[in-house]
Order: C-alpha cells, then structure tokens, then sequence
C-alpha cells in the first residue's frame, strides 16, 4: 500500500523527536500500520535550521499555511507551540480536510472546542495524545481503555518541571529558588518557569483530562490553580513528618454537587505509589467505578516521549482515516452530541483535607484559641504538630492536619486565626488528598 | 441508531460482572460509543443460575454452541474460561462471522494463533484486552499507545495471587504454606492453587504480552516458568536487608541474540516504583526506545476489573466493526503477514544477576572456596552477606549477590558448589533484575 503523507509543522525538540523516531523505527511502524508514515513535507520558518534537522530528501516549506495546506499531505502534524498562529494552521489544516495530530496542550485548553467543532464538521480527526503527559497513553486509556466506566476523579502528576522542583526540594532539603536554578541548569525550566511553576501547564492538560473523563467541553478558566513558588522547606519536612509528600497535582472529581477542576501543591501519604513518582516522570492516577484505581506512569515531556505520543497518533489515524467518521472515538471520548453541561464547583464549594502551617507566640492559651476557632467551623483535626520554639525565640510552629471540610469553612478558619494577636503573620494552607 | 446484539457466555464472576457493568454505565457507554450495546442473549448451561444473575428480559439460551452462533448477535463475549470447549465456541463464533471478546488468557496462550488465524480469514476481530492484567488497559497500551516505539522488555507483575503472597510473607513474616492459606480464606486463590503459584498463569499472560510487544506469534510453551512455592521467609528478609524485594515477574526482553520469555520470582530495588505494588494488584513495567519506561498498574483481577477490559473491547468493537478489516488494529499488533521469527533463547542462554543463598559450615576457607567457584566462571560478586551461625549451631546462612552473567554459568556455579563437602543441601537461586 502507498506510504501516507504527512505534513510536520516545527522542527523543535518535539518535532525533531517524532522525525527520528519515525525514521529510526520505521520498519516496526510499518509492520504495525500496515502502510508507511512518511513525512514528505516539513513547515518551518527557518529552512536551514530545519534542514539540519531533517537532513535531505525532505521538501521543506517556509510558508506554514502552505505546508499545513499542501493538497500532496493527508495529516498535518502540529508541534510549533503557542497558540494564536497554532490555531490558525490547524484551523486550515481541518478546513482543508486535513487530519491534525498535536501536542499543543495550551492550543486545545484554549480553543479545543472551536477546533474539535471545526474536525467533527469536516470529518476529520484532530489527535492529542501528545498533549498530556508527553508518552503515557493516557489519553488513549482513558478515552478508550476505561470505555465502561463511570470515573469518579484522575489525580496526576503533569507537570515534570514542578515534580523535579519538589523531588529536589525534598532530597537535597534546599528552597524553591535553589532547586528551580538547578532545574533551569539542567534544562527542566525555561528561563520564565511561571507556566510550569504556577501550575498553568497543570491546568491546560488538566481541562483535558476533564473533559475526557467526564464528556464536558474543554474549561479551562474555571480551573483552580496555585502553583509551587510558595512551598518552603520546613512544609516538606512537616508533611514527611506525617507521613505525607507533596506533590503538585491536577485534580479533578466528580461529586454530587458537580465537577471539581484544581491544580495545587497537595500532601499525599508517602505509602501511595503516586506519592513516589521523582524527578520530571509524571504519572496519572484514575478512579473508576468497574476498574478501581488505575496508575500510568512514564515521561511527561522530552523530544522521543513525545514523539512516541504523536507517532501513536499517525498510526491511529493512518487506520481511522478511511473509517466512517461516526465510527471513529469521539475527540471528547463522548459523542460531540452528547457532551453534558455539569457545574463545575467553585474552589469555595470544594470538599478535602487540609495542612495549615502557622507561626504562634509560645504562650498558653494559643492553641486553645486555634482548636475552637476550628471546632467552631465544624472542622475536625487529624493530627497536629507542635514544634518547640528555638532556643532564644518566642515563636513556634504549629502544623494541623484537618478531616475533609468544605473550603469555605476553611477559609474563614484561616481568617479568624490569622486575626489572633498570638498568630504571627500568614497561615500556609496545603490541600490534602487521600487518594485511596 | 439500533443497538448492537451481544451474546455473552458465561455468567460467573466476569460474566456477571460484565453484565451489571453494562447495566449500571448503560447511559455513559452509549454517549462514548454512540450505540447502545445490548447483551440480547446468554449463553449458560445452567439457566435457573443464570437467570438469578442477569434478571428477566434476557433470553438465556443452555446450548452455548448455538448462542455462540445465533443469528441475532453480532458479538459474542466469551467469558466460561478453560480451554477446549471454548476453543470450540470461540472458532465457532468466528465461523459465524461474529467478533469475539474474550477474557481467557489459557484458550489464547495455547490456541491463539489457530484463533486470530482463522479470525483474520473470516474477517471478524477477537478483542482480549480483559485477557492480561485484568482492567489494566495493558494490551491496549502496547498495541496502540507505543505503536511508535521499539519495546526492549516488558516485566510484570501479572499474577494477584501471587502477588498478594509474596506482599504477606514479607509483612506478617509468614511461611508460604500460611500465606497461601490466608490468600484461600480470603477468596484470592484456588483450592488447587497451582496455575497462579506455579506461574502457569503469568506464563499465559506473558506469552500474550510478548507476542504483541515484539510482533512474534504466541509461544507458550518455549516460557521458562518457576513458582513462587519454595520461596522462604529467610529469603524474603534477606532480600530486604539487601535493598531488595521479592516479585513474581513476567519478563520477556529482547537481545541481539533472541528473545527471553520467563516467569520467576525476581529480587527488584525496593526504590522501584513496581517493587511497590503490593497485594493482589498488578502492574506492567515497559522499556521502549523512544519513550523510554512506562508503567501501568491496576486491579488485575476480580469482577468488575474484568468487566471493565470486556466493555472497553465491546465498545472498540462496536466501533470498528464496520471498518475495512485492513484498518483493524492487528491482533498481535503487528501485521499478520508481519511478525517475525525471531528466536526465542533457552533459559540457559539468558542473561542476568543472580542472588544465591547457601548453608555452610562455619570453617574457614569456605568463603574462599565459594568465591573461587565464582570467579572461575567470571561471575563478579555485586554484594555478600554472611550471617553468623545461630547460637550452639555449625552452619551458618550466606548470600551472595551476583553482577549480570549468563545462567549457564550460575548452573555450572551452583553444581560446584554444592559438590563442596563445607556446603549443606542446595543453593538457593533467584534472579536479580535492576528495571532500571
């Protein structure tokens, strides 16, 4: 059978990847597709960067809407990041009937709706797999491999640079800012962390993941979200204390009263699997109502995990593409017709377990005032640590562990404590998940 | 659109299972697959039994062969388990032009290439997801998630039973004969507990696992398969005191020379996240070139679990059951007229570390004799660990971690040294791997 065609738009660390791996693997590919992958056309701005990339034999189109348009290519692969001439290209790319893979997560947390409505309209499949935790199946697991579940909520680590911050953080006992430059060093960070660090990446992939999860658009300004840059060392230390380890989650659950979309630092007991994933691996954990929990676990970014994402995609949509578009898994997992309008919940209507951190004079009374402040609010406590003041010093710290309460309660809690005249300055609060 | 016809045989533990997952996930099925999916017959040779289980409504028909083969179905859900009655329905069912979901990892690891052949000449697809690891979407995984890659190994824990031995062995210091009689009393194991502690089972599953990971066809019985019956608590605590715990692993890793296929119990770093699964959950560890490890963890077993991998299938099969046969996924993930004849290596051939514990007289030159043995077949010590004699006893516990070498050598090694007069009994071997 005749080679498949393909357009690839960027040739960055994602798009150089998938070109090698396509090449280096090709026979496998082959053997599995049943027909050849061929990347006969490659976008890019910059043709003798490209070049040097791609090597020869390969036509190279500086025009991107050209390349993403070509009549000679049925897929066009995305990977040039950002998001307005992103949209643009794979706007243009549907329209002219082509098939889109893409690893853009902040292209479709944004405008995956517009651009899912364009595919569905033209007939066409626009493949993702790439954009949440770069080579885990995880899109495909859940859009497919939990068809027959009813999932209750997904709790992922989705961030790679912020899990290599906190794994740091914790080995090495150092501050944000020392394990971030040593990110940076290392290539985990850019030079402006505030997308990985203030968990924005989290929460791109995560309105993915939601809406796969539970058949809802894509919504991603109603996510929660707060990143790492606050954490000190002496809150990783308490949590370990307690038997706990934070890391930055994307959480998203399913109650009663509607969706919970959230992404924040949050304690884990050390004893679960998830709470064990170091450095930049991610790993994403499901809860369903037939399977159970879940855990998927591999490299969230990297030029060849991602390749592998998006080369799992040409290979889907090299067998889907001749397939009655009806036929094919939805791009939402659920059919187009069938997305449900669910609330999501407000962080203030949000139920979990909370860390609270304060700084008290060491003078009797204190703690009598903190446990009726708490009880008043119907919040139970867990556990509780106190530290003896060091020698010289009035202020101690205390550290409460709360039962599951509703965040409004707690923000109000944190309100009347941080009114005491024995609680100096700001209470830390990190959210708490059991994940059991 | 008209709902697509199922007929389901079986209905104990999956069967049932899968019944009331549909029943319950009903409106969520249908919104992901745009068509109901409707289970319009039984199959059950006892129908007062099965009628207590699916409820009125459904027509229970006790000739399975003719459920099998009924005209109304357009899929048939084989869930009865053991191997040659449903070898016969399942090639029957292919017969009659019917896809296939099965759950029977047994009927595919001995006849499974007789099946795909004959499903691939009737043009029907035999879905197995539910087959390895129970809801785990492993297969899945392998055969579409890394379609881009080159798997280099797979190991598994992909036996709960066994799993959920070795985890109470070690936290309740226990003998094997008492864990397997809490794993009866619990519901975990058989009676007659031998396919899941001989590692018959695993050996199915990786004979599955192997086949779709490096495009080979099934070879069951070219598996090298050893138990976890004559593991000991001494072992097991040794282990630990070595940083190291005891799984029962399917591995099958491809090397320049062939390919190994083997179930054994395996000392693994008690920091890998795989070392951690405990009880009777499973959990898949892949190596690929380009995204490099993944792993996938789950519920391996159990009702629901495994109705959860059955309505996946039901589901991509009410998808794809109108698409050209050539744009299916590959059965073995690999083109049929693709797979390879890659040898697979004798046990003797293959290539590891080795932990070796004996009994020795407490005399000197003993460790010198050992250690020459080794060193005469090249085998390098990685680490030593000698316990002295217990109080008014001569013999005293010794073990020896070894550096990789090839299990010919271990075998010659082990004849030597048992052959010393200072050495008591047999030594004690399981393999080392650092799933690194």
């Amino acid at each position: 059978m005749e080679s498949i065609k393909v357009a690839l738009l960027g040739t960055g660390t994602a798009g150089g990847g998938t070109f090698r791996v396509l090449a280096r693997n090709q026979e496998e590919i082959t053997r599995r597709a049943g027909r050849a992958i061929e990347i006969s056309l490659v976008g890019a701005r910059d043709p003798g960067r490209a070049r040097r990339v791609v090597g020869e034999g390969v036509r190279i189109e500086p025009d991107l809407l050209r390349a993403a348009t070509d009549p000679a290519v049925e897929i066009v692969v995305e990977l040039i990041g950002g998001q307005e001439r992103a949209r643009e290209l794979v706007l243009a790319a549907i329209a002219a009937g082509k098939h889109v893979v893409t690893a853009n997560k902040a292209l479709l947390a944004h405008h995956g709706n517009e651009i899912f409505a364009a595919a569905q309209a033209a007939g066409v499949t626009v493949a993702f797999e790439a954009a949440v935790a770069g080579g885990i199946p995880i899109i495909k697991a859940l859009r497919e491999g939990l068809s027959g579940n009813r999932i209750e909520w997904i709790a992922g680590i989705i961030n790679g640079t912020s899990n290599f911050i906190l794994s740091e953080m914790r080995d090495r006992a150092v501050t944000f800012e020392a394990a971030l430059a040593r990110a940076q060093a290392l290539g985990y960070a850019e030079a402006d962390p505030s997308f990985d660090v203030e968990g924005i990446d989290a929460a791109h992939k995560l309105s993915i993941l939601s809406a796969i999860a539970f058949g809802i658009p894509m919504q991603f300004s109603k996510i929660y979200t707060e990143g790492i840059t606050r954490l000190t060392a002496a809150d990783i230390r308490y949590a370990e204390e307690l038997g706990y380890r934070i890391k930055l989650l994307g959480i998203a659950r399913r109650s009663a009263a509607g969706i919970e979309m959230r992404v924040h630092p949050t304690l884990i007991p050390t004893r679960r699997l998830i709470a064990n994933v170091e450095g930049v691996m991610n790993a994403v954990l499901v809860q369903a109502d037939a399977v159970g929990v879940t855990l998927y676990y591999g490299a969230g970014a990297g030029a060849e995990p991602t390749a592998s994402a998006v080369v799992a995609d040409l290979v889907d949509v090299t067998r889907l593409h001749t397939a009655d578009p009806e036929n094919r898994v939805p791009h939402l997992a659920f059919q187009p017709n069938a997305l449900a309008s669910t609330p999501i919940l407000p962080m203030s209507e949000v139920r979990t377990s909370y860390y609270l951190r304060l700084q008290v004079l060491d003078q009797p009374g204190v703690l009598a005032d903190i446990t009726r402040i708490l009880a008043d609010r119907s919040i139970s406590i867990e556990a509780f640590l106190q530290k003896e003041p060091r020698a010289g010093q009035a202020e101690a710290d205390i550290v409460v562990l709360t039962h599951q309460t509703l965040e409004k309660h707690v923000d109000a809690a944190i309100a009347s404590i941080e009114a005491l005249a024995t609680v100096l300055g700001r209470v830390t609060r990190i959210r708490v998940e059991a994940l059991g």
